[in-house]
C-alpha cells in the first residue's frame, strides 16, 4: 500500500518537504540546512545520530535536496532515505554548506535555535557562494499540526501507558509499603510490555510530601496510607511520546486531599475545554490557571498548563502565561495543573490531547475521578 | 562522613569549581556563563532541567558564584547546592548575565559549543558591563580526567552492565527463536535489577546480518543458529555510564566467524595495551585499526576506536584516526573496534576502561573469550 492511499501506513514525507519548501519561499530562503536531527527525522525518515539535509526552496523535483550523514549508516540512510540523494561524510553539515556553495545557492537559512555558536562560526568560514542567515523553528511549526500518521502513532504511545497503569492498579502495584522506584520500574516494564519502543522520559513517582515536588525522581521512599501517589509517565511508539499524570490517594483521602484534587481536576477540564482552533495558547492557560487564582492557590501552581507533544516530549506550542501563538486544529497538546503545597503533597492531573474542531481528541483515557488505592 | 574524609562519598564540588577556576585565569576570563546541564551537575551536583551557573576567576570564597534554576526547582537547588547562592528565575542565563552586568564583571566567557546562535543573540543584547567571549569545551576538559568518586560510579554502572549479561547467559536468555527486542528488553530489566538508575543508551542487539549494522535497533527479527549476535548496552549509576559490547555466536561457529572474531579480538587487545598517560588518541587508534588494516579488512571498520564516558555516553576525548590530544592518568575511555560484512554479519568488541600509570584498569569485565551459545 502507498503512502498515498493509507497515510497512517507510512509518513509522507515528501509532502512535508513540500510544505516547508512553501515557508521558505515565504521566507525568503533559496534553501534551509536542517541540523537538528529531529527535524531531519520528520521530513525524511532518517533516525541515525549524524545528519545535516539540504531543502531548496524551488526544487518541487528534489534534485537538489540531500541528506548527508556518515559511514556508520551507509544501509540506514539508503533504506531510510530511498528517495533523496545521500553523502556519505562525517562532517555532515560541512559537507551539505559546501555542496550548496559550489552551486552558488544565495541565502542558506540555518536553525539558529539549534546550531551553537562554534559550528555557526566553523560554516561562515567556509561558506563562499553563499550567505547563511538565522531562521527559528520552521520546522517546528510545520510539527506542531499532526498528520494521520502521527495521531496514530500518539495514540498507540497513549495506549501503552493507559494499558500499563491500569495492568498495574489491577496487580495492586501501588500499595503502602513498596518504594517509589518500585512503582516506577513497573510502570516502565509494563509500558514495554505493551508495545512501548522506549519510555518517553524518566517516570515520575511521588508519593506522600515528595508529591509537592512538581519534578520528583523516584526514592527509595516508601509508600504510606494517606499518601498522595503521582505518577506521571508516557510512553513512545514510532518515535512519539505520549504523556500523561495522575494522582490517587492511599487509603481514604481527608477533606484536605478531597478538595485539593476536585481544584486541580476542575481546572484540568477547564483547560481542556478551553482548547480549540484559533484560541491563544495564553487563553488557555488563563482558562485553567483562573480556577486556581478563585481558590487562592494561583502561587502554588508553579508551572505553565501544558506544552506540544510529539516527536519530543516537549515541544511547540507552549501552553503558558507568558505563551504566544494560537492553536491550530490537529496541534498535539498536554494539559497538566497543578497544585503544591510544600512539604505536605500536591495533585497534578494531565492528559494529552489533539485540538480539534469539534472538541479536543482525548488521547490518554485512565480515568480522572479521585480514585482511592487501597 | 565529610567529603574530605572520603572522596568517594560526595564528589567534591567546591574542589572541582576551584580547578575550573584556575582554568579561567588561564584563560583570561573573568567569570564563565555555564549553561550545559552536564557541566553544571558536575561543578554543583545540580540535576534540574533548566539552570545557568556563573563561576568568577578570582572568587576562592564564592560569594560571586551563582546558579539560578527555576521554580520548579526551589526545593531541590536547596538541597543539591547547599553551598552556593541560588536566584530563581525561568530565563536562568538571562538572569545570570544581567547580575554580571550589574558587577560590571569584564570578560565573561560562554559555552560556544553549547549555546546557540540565537540564545546568544539575545543574551548580547541585554549585555552591558560585560563582554561575552567564546570559550570551548573548559569543564569538559576538567571532566576527562575521574575522580575516585566517579571511577566507584563507573565500576559500579559496569558492574550492574557485566551482573546482567551474566544472568541473560545463565537463565539461557539468548537463544534461537527470541527476537532482538525480548533480548534487549531482557537486558535493560536485568540492568534495573542489578542497580542501574537507567540505560546509558538504547540497547543494540543485532542478530545475524544485522550484526553487520554498527548501530542497529532491535527489531522483531528472530535469532537463529549460525548467527553472530551483537549485543552493545550499559547502565547509568549516580549519573555515570557504563558502555559494552559483546558478540556471541549462536551454534558452532563457521571458520569465517572465527576468523573475523579473532582478528577483532586482536585488535581490541592491542588498542586496550595502547592506552597510556601521555599516548595520543591518534596514536591508540592506529594501534587497533593497523590489526585490522594489516588483515585486509581496514575499510570494513567504519568507525572511530573509542571515546570518553562518564556523566554523557560519549565526551572526550574522541579516540579516532582524527583525534587529537593526548591521554592523561585518570581518563575514562572505551575501546571498541568493529569489522562488518554488510549482509552477512559484523564483530564488536568494546569494554569501558580507566588510563592507568601501570596500564589500564579494566571497568567491563565480561569475558572476552569467543562464547558459543546454544
Amino acid at each position: 500500500m502507498s503512502a498515498d492511499q493509507d497515510p497512517a501506513e507510512r509518513p509522507n514525507y515528501a509532502l512535508r518537504r513540500a510544505n516547508l519548501r512553501n515557508l521558505l519561499v515565504e521566507n525568503r530562503i533559496d534553501a534551509l540546512l536542517v541540523t537538528d536531527l529531529i527535524n531531519i527525522r520528520y521530513l525524511t525518515g532518517f533516525t541515525g545520530s549524524n545528519a545535516a539535509l539540504l531543502v531548496y526552496a524551488w526544487d518541487s523535483s528534489e534534485d537538489r535536496t540531500i541528506i548527508c550523514t556518515d559511514g556508520r549508516y551507509i544501509t540506514q540512510v539508503g533504506v531510510q532515505v530511498p528517495d533523496l540523494r545521500a553523502e556519505i561524510n562525517r562532517a555532515s553539515a560541512r559537507r551539505v554548506v559546501e555542496i550548496a556553495g559550489e552551486w552558488q545557492t544565495g541565502r542558506v537559512g540555518f536553525e539558529s535555535h539549534i546550531m551553537t555558536v562554534e559550528q555557526h562560526r566553523a560554516l561562515s568560514a567556509l561558506a563562499t557562494g553563499l550567505d547563511l542567515v538565522a531562521v527559528s523553528g520552521l520546522v517546528e511549526q510545520l510539527r506542531m499540526v499532526k498528520d494521520a500518521y502521527e495521531v496514530g502513532r500518539l495514540a498507540a504511545a497513549c495506549d501503552a501507558a493507559d494499558a500499563a497503569l491500569a495492568t498495574l492498579l489491577e496487580r495492586g502495584g501501588i500499595r503502602p509499603g513498596r518504594t517509589e522506584r518500585q512503582v516506577a520500574r513497573d510502570l516502565e516494564w509494563l509500558m514495554f510490555e505493551n508495545g512501548a519502543e522506549a519510555v518517553a522520559f524518566e517516570t515520575i513517582v511521588a508519593a506522600g510530601a515528595n508529591s509537592a515536588v512538581p519534578h520528583h525522581r523516584p526514592t527509595e521512599a516508601v509508600l504510606a496510607t494517606g499518601d498522595f501517589v503521582k505518577l506521571d509517565f508516557g510512553a513512545v511508539v514510532g518515535g512519539y511520546h505520549s504523556d500523561m499524570t495522575r494522582t490517587f490517594v492511599l487509603g481514604q483521602p481527608s477533606d484536605w486531599q478531597r478538595e485539593v484534587y476536585d481544584l486541580v481536576h476542575a481546572a484540568q477540564q477547564a483547560g481542556r475545554e478551553a482548547l480549540k482552533p484559533g484560541v491563544s495558547t495564553r487563553a488557555v492557560d488563563a482558562a485553567s490557571r483562573s480556577v486556581i487564582e478563585a481558590a487562592g492557590h494561583g502561587e502554588l501552581f508553579v508551572h505553565g498548563l501544558g506544552h506540544g507533544v510529539g516527536l519530543q516530549i516537549h515541544e511547540a506550542p507552549g501552553i503558558a502565561k507568558t505563551g504566544t501563538g494560537t492553536l491550530l486544529d490537529g496541534v498535539a497538546v498536554t494539559v497538566e495543573p497543578g497544585v503544591y503545597f510544600p512539604g505536605r503533597g500536591g495533585v497534578r492531573i494531565e492528559d494529552t490531547l489533539v485540538v480539534r474542531k469539534g472538541g479536543p481528541e482525548l488521547l490518554t483515557r485512565t480515568s480522572k475521578d479521585l480514585t482511592v488505592v487501597d
